[in-house]
């Protein structure tokens, strides 16, 4: 059964952002911010879906899926967004990694998870 | 201050493999067996680093990160691994994603974050 944790299907070829932080103790307002922006995000053009989680010690990992690398610029060039990435690496983040990719190639499961499937392109 | 639940820097580009999942409650040994996996990762040609983190609910993200399509193939059809796929697929998630990526850029901060990083290929 898929849950909304995940983010929907599409066929590769597509982009991914992965992003992956330490966040510091004890600062107010991350997770009223980390939900505007996913909103935010999910009116972009381009946007594709997004999976994130973050574990009891503060590290956590966020991937967005976007149709193309200029769809990615576009949102990180949004006003709101880049306010909040400014906030975010001053007040909020010990360390983070940000890396852009593209998705090739596409499997899940369980079933017949071991193969591509149907949607693979 | 960088820990060690971020992968250690590569230039682009490099690969990635995007796992998400959603683990079923209630079934014994995954602990051990994820952890073995990571140890036997970390020994294959091309094994550049992995992060990963699980909530509370069950859901979790593991993105390890490769020399090489070739690498990955390679780690996929390694005998014990491919035990442990089986075994996952059977018993361990109730659903999962898996997306291999080419990662073409990356950025890390705080710091220097908004903008690409020496260590950019």
């Amino acid at each position: 059964m898929v849950d909304d944790a995940f983010a929907p299907h599409h066929a590769p070829p597509y982009y991914a952002v992965i992003f992956t932080s330490r966040r510091r103790d004890g600062v107010p307002g991350y997770e009223a911010m980390a939900e505007r922006m996913r909103t935010l995000a999910e009116e972009q053009p381009g946007f594709l879906g997004i999976e994130g989680t973050r574990d009891a010690t503060g590290f956590g990992m966020t991937v967005s899926y976007w149709s193309s690398p200029e769809a990615i610029r576009a949102w990180k060039d949004v006003a709101e967004h880049r306010a909040a990435q400014e906030f975010g690496i001053r007040h909020w983040y010990e360390h983070y990694e940000c890396r852009v990719a593209r998705v090739e190639r596409a499997y899940r499961g369980p079933g017949d998870g071991l193969h591509p499937t149907a949607w693979e392109g």
